[in-house]
């Protein structure tokens, strides 16, 4: 990278830092009217935007990528529509900066209370699917905070005329169009220079594979909020219902198989493994799921093939599943320690004290009872949206939305008190 | 250091990371009693605490440490007494880990609700007052966590004996003595090894100087949660009562000078400063506190000296106090950016509307409408106790207690909900 390109990746993060103190103090209407105007701004744009996609599309055949990444990464008019209406409800959602909470009074009369403020900058870091791009830029928005934007090669063209239609609606509700900023190189040194502005960046939040991962917080100076992936568990308990048991297994492992809240390994109670694995097995095989299961699997139905140890702790991100015959709840919850990654786990009982036992003692980002690994996400547990998930405990921990881009402050209202 | 050494720091964290795992998944009730048994065990250990405590008193006069120093370090019957209160009413206060919080249902039925856990293992690197040793273990084990406590050499012997009295409480409650360690050396390598160990330990905690946490915050690869300093100021407004604003000058300055949340600069409204700025010279003057004015300051009253561009940034920690007179709120805010520390302001006026916007438009960590800036702490503002202070805004904002040492997960509880 030259000494030009550095300079100008620093300056980006010093224009974030500028406009991040514009966009915190600006109200919370003029926030939401950005959003307003950066939908508008993509809807007038579409065509430009679905132009600018085809070239990625074009280098993307070009370089023989996957027909899924090659699908990730396409833009249609209907998707650019869900994307300007992700960003509308966006703008709906009750608003973040200065709420007040936890208000109490002191006995010496001082009235205390939390007011919720923006972190300050963000830089995400992500890769192939380009709704990210205006996902993130509008979750940060909402936050208060401002944005560097650092998107996949694959993308570049999409991200840059999505980027594009951001400051456009930025300049139209008078905030800075630094307050989300489409890095103009694809450069991996870029991301490497971001990572040390430990001045003017907040927050570093990378999605993508793991490798993409590992590097970013490998090389961070700043906080970095991930996970690395989704080893998630469905473990059904000796009292459960079987036939939930097989829905629920099925749609935690085939409803989208290549997403980090898939089911990777289905732990199966010894007192009703008899009748329940073969049951499992003959359901797996007949969609199409390859079955790798512990000798006492094979033994109950001879179409698992045999786990080796590496299995209980991969995650497949395809139509492969790990299946295990345990004791009892402890055996479980000690299988999901050993092998977990901390990010879904469910049971499947009928037992609602076994249940709420399950509930307290693992101490994954998401823990189930009686549903899907699925609704493992923003949305579905009711953020609004999710700009990440954290699988590690500081900050935040499970899906991340608007609130994880924001902190609190203490306020504290007297009437002269003095400290005796 | 020797390699056996650095074996057994490396297993006083695998040690403690055993023992997090036990401490989390046990009782609020046996967690209290835990606590309850560490103030028996300290009361029956007073006379071996005062004792060890001696030595290190010895060593500190053979080694000329300031009285100040001296004063922080000594253990007496009356403050042990003041310690063991302090854990009796963490026993006492309300439990945190399995609260549930914020539950919802969503339109498919999910119930969903955040369940709050504990962070893991805590590493708490401190200077001097050995009470650290006890609040920390005591606000730690409250909230579920194994803690590693890495005191300064200068109170080795009281940290041990004290570390001692923590175990025997522990065991006595049927917890592994591992969920409190000291470190049994205080050879500064240690620390280095401590940082290192980032599979064992989830949070470093620095209390001290700030070159102590600025070469722990350098060195780790864990988290750090700290603040540098504070360098807190007190903006007078032109519609402020004025003797409210002096007493409250006062007492921010001079109530512990040696503290980060006492004031180190006054700022005054141009609209008041003829009236105010020579009371408050004279008012300083007259307890024995320098003040060091910008030009119009010194021009009001002859005894304030002229400050240099160094003291609007400078944490005196001493009987020294900066002045300046700005135009209005606008220029106190932004000097407030300028040279503060997101530590704590406060602002003197009777005019509520411009209250509202200090308090919104300044992002300090504590921001503080007609009191003292010694409110700043975790007693003061209803936190119980306080394990430090966070000026930087990712996981926790300002003064910490035991809640800051938990995070939520989520829980979710259906009855066969599958992803469509």
């Amino acid at each position: 990278m030259t000494e030009t390109s550095e300079e100008m990746i620093r300056e980006i993060a010093r224009a974030a830092r500028r406009a991040s103190r514009v966009v915190a103090k600006a109200p919370n209407s003029q926030r939401n009217q950005a959003l307003v105007e950066i939908a508008v701004a993509l809807r007038k744009s579409s065509a430009q935007i679905i132009a600018a996609n085809q070239e990625d599309l074009e280098m993307a055949v070009a370089k023989n990528l996957s027909s899924a990444m090659i699908d990730r990464l396409t833009l249609s008019e209907t998707r650019i529509q869900n994307i300007t209406d992700a960003v509308c409800s966006i703008a709906k959602a009750p608003d973040l900066v200065g709420r007040i909470e936890r208000r109490q009074v002191r006995p010496n009369g001082l009235r205390i209370a939390r007011m919720r403020i923006p972190l300050g900058v963000i830089a995400m870091i992500y890769e192939s699917r380009p709704n990210v791009t205006i996902d993130a830029a509008a979750l940060c928005i909402k936050a208060g905070n401002a944005v560097i934007l650092r998107g996949g090669s694959e993308a570049a063209a999409s991200n840059r005329a999505l980027g594009e239609a951001v400051s456009v609606g930025l300049l139209a509700a008078g905030l800075p169009a630094e307050t989300a900023q489409v890095v103009p190189t694809t450069d991996r040194a870029a991301i490497d220079i971001l990572l040390a502005c430990e001045a003017e960046i907040d927050l570093v939040i990378p999605r993508g594979g793991e490798g993409l991962i590992r590097a970013v917080s490998e090389k961070s100076r700043i906080p970095v909020i991930k996970h690395y992936k989704g080893v998630c568990h469905v473990y059904v308990h000796a009292k459960a219902d079987l036939e939930m048991a097989l829905s629920i297994a099925e749609n935690a492992k085939v409803h989208r198989p290549g997403v980090c809240n898939a089911a990777e390994t289905i732990l199966v109670d010894r007192g009703i493994a008899q009748e329940f694995v073969p049951r499992l097995v003959e359901r797996f095989s007949s969609i199409g799921v390859e079955v790798r299961g512990d000798p006492e699997t094979v033994v109950l139905h001879g179409a698992a093939l045999l786990a080796n140890e590496e299995d209980w702790g991969t995650e497949y991100l395809d139509r492969i599943v790990s299946l295990r015959v345990v004791d009892d709840l402890s055996s479980a919850i000690k299988h999901i320690e050993d092998y977990g990654s901390d990010h879904t786990e469910a049971i499947v009982t009928a037992d609602e004290k076994v249940a709420e036992k399950f509930l307290h003692l693992v101490n994954s980002s998401t823990v189930v009872v009686n549903a899907s690994t699925r609704f493992a996400d923003g949305g579905e547990l009711g953020l609004g949206a999710e700009i990440g998930i954290s699988t590690t405990r500081l900050h935040a921990y499970g899906p991340m939305g608007a609130e994880g881009l924001t902190t609190t402050k203490f306020i504290v209202e007297g009437d002269g008190q003095i400290r005796q």
